[in-house]
């Protein structure tokens, strides 16, 4: 065992530790944490202000773009609203404990099925010191032990932030070693924490989509996987194009460096020329380029000829596939073929053509007359997301609190046998 | 590519296409291809049954046990039994479809959670070829597309059997290739099968320890693990030791080699005196070899001294490991260092113990007061199950039809943008 492997082993079993602590504490046990949590972070808002400038000079050495150093940047007033978040999340209602389902057998048995922490949750991210403090916070929140594994380029910010978070946990009744940094900037410690089967409950990673493959096709702990968004707007034969055009621009210009952003619009031959060439027009004043099949660039000679890859790219960027269509189970078809399964929409007036977009298309969130933005934690009402998980298995779409639960049965009886 | 590389990714992929046309479906639909089913089974019971002499012959010239021979025989009657499973599957409740959670956002839109099928399931089991109907009847019923990997001793029955179930569904809405088997032999099949990440959504490994270990550790297709059970039974200094003593036996000898069943019996200091002897005198009588630490040994010379192995072991014998403990707690601490997390009980009147050992013990299923062997999906009510879960993501403890299914966001607007 290398001593790095040692290192992240030893961090994982004071995890696991901590965990078995933190899972029956109570909510107010727990809030009371994170308040504390909330002080110390404005109370030390200086310390953690002069580390970021560390984290933020090396960058500029390095050649960081400015887009990416703002990104990064903490300043005190940044931190006040980091310390708000972890505020707002002892808002929110305490997912364990929570009976899922309950009855009583025919024999007299009671069966509840009851929300527990998962345990130890990993999660390896990219970018921005405060996901270090979010994910702290809803991973206390929910009983969980949080492993922490930022960026190399945050290193001085997450280091300083960990350890005013733990100088908070302190007088408090959760336990220190349940907030911990993955120790270690090389890929090894990374590779190590994947292979924490037995101790690291489950592996989130929060990043570009090469690090979520890595961490997909090389983790033995299991893995949510999380954020890749290849988005469609299908307008169909029976859209209002008002509505279309407002839901396609909305989709791809209000933000489109996010993972609900649209990537590919499909029109509905029927309408394609009475929709088309307002739809480009719009999107050419908002500084998009469209990458069109031949179909679409007879509408407009600014429309690239899309390849291929168009139909499978996340631009996260101005850019828009687009194709014309001539049923919508060719829209189902090209959903299913390029999707990444995170939110498709349909603009559609017809009951029928909803329902059967509705059931044919299989994603994380399916949108009928409204924009693909609205795939978010915060906007469903969650509170606060951990993610947007795009697999099937234990949760799928935006992530809450109770996402991060698993459930136990608890069985009652006064001397059952069979 | 290798042949069975493509052959397995060409399987898959009509799985996938199967699945695709499957996952609309009514629940009468896919009551009425199962009943066919049932019938084809029935009707076809003697090919079955010709093709099983194959694989029991095989057997018996390999030197296999006739224990084992007796679980991979089929008759006409334990083929008429499969198929009333089938009959009975239909009568279960079609979670595809159920809404999970729904409300309406301030902003007007409508969000409901809606449970839908998986999508493709392969399922990689040994031994008795009935889990070949049944695996592919609880797939079908939850709109899944089934992906079934049999051992090679029941190659004979579990091709006859496939070729039966898609015959029947030939003549329904369920498409044939809902149901196939995956080609091969070797244990290359499974190598391919568990790397078909994007075509097969989940791999549930049924069989031996070695078995779910190498699909945890190899597949990259997430995994559902099942079954290990290494469950114990906790005599508390507050236990009722008339309960104790049925609970200890009806957990241990009742039906000992499944994975509910008791391997390890914890017992308080306080009532080792009286409840030790009574408990070993009913163990021996039974037959049970007790393997025991030096406290317990101290009750009666038959008992063997128990190693470290004996605490992790999952005899599925006549064996039961046994230790006395100083309090509740060193009973959790035992269990948390040497459980597979299955199943726990606790005997005891004490209802400040029970909620201590409920919340401390972090395991699928905890038993206040009630016999280990009640974790169980037909116990439960489930009516069926696919296995019984011991990891914490996405389900946890006996499997049903729900816990076949994954969930899509729908969300409906008039035209909603952010």
């Amino acid at each position: 065992m290398t001593d790095i492997e040692r290192d992240v082993r030893e961090v994982a079993e004071r995890a696991r530790d901590a965990a078995a602590d933190l899972a029956p504490l109570t909510r107010a046990a727990k809030d009371a944490a994170l308040l504390a949590v909330a002080d110390a972070l404005v109370a030390r808002a200086d310390e953690i202000v002069k580390a970021n400038a560390e984290d933020t000079a090396k960058a500029r050495e390095n050649g960081t773009s400015e887009a990416m150093i703002d990104r990064l940047t903490l300043t005190a007033e940044r931190v006040g609203a980091i310390a708000d978040a972890v505020r707002e999340v002892t808002e929110l209602p305490d997912p364990v404990g929570e009976v899922v389902r309950g009855n009583v057998l025919p024999n007299g048995l009671e069966v509840r099925q009851v929300r527990v922490p998962l345990g130890v949750i990993g999660i390896i991210y990219e970018g921005r010191p405060n996901v270090t403090v979010d994910a702290a916070a809803l991973c206390l929140k929910s009983g969980n032990a949080a492993l922490l594994r930022g960026s190399s380029s945050a290193y001085s910010s997450n280091t300083v932030i960990t350890d005013v978070i733990r100088g908070a946990l302190e007088g408090t009744e959760v336990p220190v070693d349940a907030v911990q940094m993955v120790p270690g900037l090389s890929r090894d410690s990374v590779k190590h924490l994947m292979r924490a089967r037995g101790l690291v409950d489950v592996l989130i990673p929060r990043g570009g989509a090469s690090l979520i493959q890595t961490v997909v096709n090389e983790s033995t702990v299991p893995v949510i996987e999380t954020g890749t968004g290849n988005c469609h707007v299908y307008v169909d034969e029976a859209a209002d194009l008002d509505r279309a055009l407002a839901i396609t621009m909305n989709s791809k210009v209000q933000r489109c460096s996010v993972c609900n952003t649209a990537e590919t619009l499909l029109v509905h031959a029927g309408v394609a020329d009475a929709f088309l060439p307002r739809a480009l027009a719009a999107l050419k004043e908002a500084g998009v380029t469209v990458h069109g099949d031949e179909r679409v660039r007879g509408y407009d000679d600014a429309v690239v000829a899309a390849t291929e890859e168009d139909w499978t790219t996340e631009y996260l960027s101005l850019d828009l596939a687009a194709r014309v269509v001539d049923s919508l189970d060719e829209a189902v078809a090209h959903i299913r073929a390029y999707s990444s399964s995170h939110t498709e929409a349909i603009v559609t007036d017809s009951q029928s053509a909803a329902r059967r977009f509705v059931s044919r298309v299989d994603s994380a969130a399916v949108m009928v007359n409204a924009s693909t933005r609205f795939t978010d934690g915060g906007e469903f009402g969650f509170g606060a997301e951990i993610g947007i998980s795009t697999q099937k298995l234990h949760a799928r779409g935006p992530m809450g609190l109770p996402e991060m639960t698993s459930t136990k049965y608890v069985v009652t009886g006064e001397g059952h046998v069979r």
